[in-house]
């Protein structure tokens, strides 16, 4: 199966997921989009519901003949008859923000050939509440609803996206980088900053904690394909992590290599 | 012209910029929204745009017989007749993120009958990129999409917004209440950071600078029609904030009294 039917494949999961989506929060208080149930049980209950969709259409694909390993938070790892093809997925990513009701989230998907971010070759993110997809093949692009992308050519720290697992250490952490910022925002979806890094909205991320695979690898590849640069937060590529369930690497991803060289100076104190 | 006929006529203005934005933002890179103009003259072109779909509805309204005061960022004061029915708009809240390209963006309007904070009867906020819409009338509660909205009965700082003008000295500024959240979003508007509260997403939010009314007038009388609360940083109400173009006070906003109360504890270091 070539990339473009994956490409193809991963849009009807997008689809799929963005109508079951609105339909959850159609009408409700944001913050009790599931009913009246602990944190815990509402996240699970909308994870779940997106990585069911997922597997739905997934095992629709293998009954068809196509073969493939899935990974995936909840139900780890899948194999469809054959190792060396990828399926990562990130149901919900910005499950806090769909949790308390924040209207920014997006459901990542990544075909790779191998276990490495190096082997990634197609990218998928979708923004759940606006609709807007981002993708990328390896080698051939980014796009935003079919529309060819490109990181920024702005050589400032203008405008700088963290996302902070633990707010008091990682905001103190990253705090003489967004010192140096004009703007500053945390979004609370990985996946979503890297897609408005590599359309050109923002000028770098930053993600002070260990990050999991599937949080940034779809985004990883959608930066690159755009001109954009992603790297450990001592400037290292990322192309060895591999893919899986488990934390890596703390991160920055920027639209050149001149923000990525200023963004890992600031992180010293501001020039 | 009574309440009722005030949010109609909200809702048209509502409608026409969301169709107006999202024919601006359509298949173009998010940075790019507008040409390739410096920062300062894509916000304008955005703003200016946004305040010309405002004053050509109430011209007509003006034209029908209604009369009133319109305050706006671009045009500042303009007199349609009666200076004791005041409408208030700010046409962009998130202009930055409008700029770059970020899709979390809203339009603010507020009717008053004097010039007090006070004096707010009707509240309107529409998130540009979903649609969701916000309103409330002084003394008949707060709505999202026409349904009836209530802020959180949770009593920890579970998700806290801040609004950041200056990074640096913002995020410095609230950090002591930051890192007793367990988690934090900068969205970049100020009004939308007010409806997630209201309708029970968030917890607190937090604006460490001094914000103009038009800013928060729409989302202060929904987060209080949702039974929230808002308060200067000492924890005074805001009822007598002028209503105006000019910079008044910096706030906190809060689900309920017990979070209002703990937030500014934690102000001063994490209990």
């Amino acid at each position: 199966m070539e990339n473009f039917s994956w490409l193809a494949a991963f849009k009807e999961i997008g689809a799929k997921l963005r109508s079951e989506m609105d339909e959850l929060f159609k009408g409700k208080g944001y913050g009790k989009p599931l009913g009246k149930g602990a944190g815990g049980d509402t996240t699970l209950v909308l994870d779940r519901k997106a990585e069911d969709a997922i597997i739905q259409i997934l095992e629709r694909l293998y009954a068809d003949g196509q073969q493939f390993t899935f990974i995936s938070e909840e139900i780890g790892e899948k194999n469809f008859g054959r190792e060396d093809a990828v399926i990562l997925a990130d149901p919900i990513d910005g499950s806090n923000n769909a949790k308390y009701g924040i209207p920014f989230f997006s459901t990542a998907l990544v075909m790779a050939s191998g276990r490495k971010l190096s082997d990634v070759v197609l990218g998928y993110i979708i923004n759940i509440g606006t609709g807007d997809e981002f993708w990328a093949i390896k080698g051939a692009g980014a796009f935003k609803n079919g529309i060819r992308i490109t990181a920024s050519d702005r050589t400032d720290l203008g405008m700088v996206n963290i996302e902070a697992a633990s707010p008091g250490r990682d905001l103190q952490k990253a705090m003489p980088l967004l010192s140096c910022a004009r703007k500053v925002r945390c979004l609370g979806s990985t996946a979503l900053d890297l897609a408005c890094l590599a359309a050109g909205a923002t000028d770098a991320v930053i993600v002070p904690s260990a990050s999991r695979s599937f949080d940034f690898s779809a985004g990883w590849l959608i930066v690159k394909e755009a001109g954009g640069v992603v790297a450990d937060l001592s400037g290292n590529p990322l192309d060895n992590i591999p893919l899986g369930l488990e934390r890596t690497t703390p991160f920055i991803g920027a639209s050149n290599k001149t923000v990525l060289e200023k963004a890992l100076h600031a992180l010293g104190g501001c020039s």
